[in-house]
């Protein structure tokens, strides 16, 4: 797509924080580039996209936002390969899905040439902030805001789209061992659970910090009528290898239709690995592991990749997986990471090249 | 409880918008008074609370309520008596929920004492946009965001909370036909459907929209399993009279614990009106309205009071109720009202004076 920069207001930053950046020593979303993109929606249209320098944003305290949580995200991530070219992964499926979270949130739909030109045109400027390296990548977080300052329970007339990028290290977590749920849930039938809304993460803070205390690093949610079910891990969807056939939860309106999660999948078919795309029941994945045929979990998500996830617990009892040699986490990791960085042939036209 | 301004900045603002508001012809929500409290939460705890002149904050864009959704917020009236005092209407029970619904999105407990000092400060400063006459009123938004800056899916170390007033005028909404909802759903069972989470509101939007276009003012919420029980309207509990049987939903996590809806059941209880707090099934009110027993159906709510309700819809049916003279939606309305404006005895301790 051509950046077609008519539409789009540039003020740039006439400093860079990046030198005073240590970028071998990063947390993940705590450092910000120079700059940011913002579109305001209002009478009914979106406005012309600004890239300007990043900082804080004003709001009046009424702004729905604050009150009725009416926001949306996308995450994604930038590389470069050896030759300073910059890739995005799969980015269309990400311009789409903040329309879909949009749309069940009463949100206007967000233009698709406001996207990819404001996004890539961003990139360029903020290309320096992007690191070489297997596992480096420039974190990508759109996001749209209410902004109507009102505070009756109804949608907004105004909203604030957003784009702001957040340097990022091979994301490593130490060993993750998973809780399923069995009282709490994260997403109703019927519910916005399938949408990045802003609400969905909130309402998983408490419950998994309870799970911190019980040793367990997240939870894997579980479906809120019967808790017989295995979903998802709120910021990640989940794999099992249950002997060598790899089985993940069918998406639905409680399930998020992950980027990664459908990569995995093709990929998986494509290097002959049995997949079923199934409902998963507690009940057999605790079997499984029991007569250690559970082999291996992992999560898959666009921050890790892939997080592989080493023991899990369910009603007080725990359970720990074997240590394998060859891992498919393992093996997904590198066929897709070397898909991102340009290292091997992108048979599926996943890899998108933001010309510079 | 006597208030101690030793522990708040007061920062006056120095003109006032009173003069310019219009107060007969108010939308709710709209105007806000000259002044706002803000309290900052940071390295472990809250910091002195201040009154300021009303105005925007500043946040960046990586603050974690516009990602994460982790806000709660409360709503009460304050009102004015002929004798100039101001009123509360049981504001123990909105700060008790506003720490209940805190607890579950993991935002830490907010002190009483700033919570009441702060509030009857504010209300202090800004009495002259409390105004008399049965019905008016001053609408109180309390509310909590997480502010830190970081876009990593874990709970916030910063927080602000803030109160904001908006004057009122006496609800009313037209006709109201709710729809019952037949697919869509508010709340999971072990979700955050009983805090006032600012995620359950936007959540809404959208089916109410589509619920709009058939007619329908407002959705009234099944259970999201079976959508065979009626639940709550999400800004108001819901209400049936059946012959002169009153039937509510019990509270749930997945139900608003709402301060009008006990006031109304204790109000029932000592007028010797029957109520019934349990399961109420979408059959019984569709048989009882096919049966001409189903006399009335109202919402109740902090902003609406008891909002009566014309007809609702189901299934692609719709029905009307019948138009009575005497109505339990008018006698509660009434004898909540007096209670609130100091007009009648206060029996059990609803009204809480704000000294000046």
């Amino acid at each position: 797509m051509k950046t077609d920069t008519s539409s789009l207001e540039i003020i740039k930053s006439t400093t860079s924080k990046l030198d005073q950046t240590k970028l071998d020593k990063l947390v993940f979303g705590e450092i910000f580039t120079d700059h940011m993109l913002e579109c305001d929606y209002e009478n009914g249209k979106w406005k012309t996209p600004k890239i300007k320098p990043y900082g804080p944003i004003e709001l009046m305290p009424s702004a729905k936002v604050f009150h009725y949580g009416q926001a949306v995200f996308e995450g994604m991530k930038a590389f470069k390969d050896e030759d300073d070219k910059i890739w995005l992964f799969r980015p269309e499926e990400n311009f789409k899905r903040i329309n879909v979270s949009g749309a069940r949130l009463a949100i206007p739909e967000f233009p698709k040439d406001y996207f990819f030109n404001g996004l890539e045109e961003l990139l360029k400027i903020d290309k320096e902030w992007i690191q070489k390296g297997f596992g480096n990548s420039l974190y990508i977080r759109p996001f749209v805001i209410a902004t109507e300052e009102c505070v009756s329970a109804a949608p907004s007339t105004k909203y604030k789209f957003m784009i702001i990028c957040s340097p990022a290290q091979a994301y490593y977590s130490g060993e993750v061992r998973v809780k399923f749920s069995e009282t709490f849930s994260r997403a109703a039938d019927g519910g916005v659970g399938y949408a990045k809304a802003a609400g969905n993460y909130a309402a998983q803070f408490h419950p998994t910090n309870l799970a911190k205390e019980e040793g367990f690093q997240q939870i894997v949610w579980t479906d809120a009528n019967t808790h017989e079910y295995l979903e998802e891990a709120g910021t990640m969807n989940i794999f099992f290898r249950v002997g060598d056939k790899l089985l993940t939860a069918p998406t639905s309106d409680r399930i998020l239709d992950g980027v990664t999660r459908k990569s995995i999948i093709t990929l998986a078919e494509e290097f002959n690995i049995p997949v079923e795309v199934r409902k998963v029941s507690v009940k057999e994945i605790v079997e499984a592991a029991r007569k250690g045929e559970l082999k291996e979990m992992f999560g898959a998500g666009t921050a890790a990749v892939i997080n592989p996830i080493v023991g899990f617990g369910h009603k007080g009892e725990k359970f720990e997986l074997p240590k394998l040699e060859d891992t498919y986490a393992s093996f997904f990791k590198d066929k897709l990471m070397k898909i991102q960085y340009n290292q091997a042939e992108d048979r599926y036209g996943w890899r998108y090249e933001v010309k510079q």
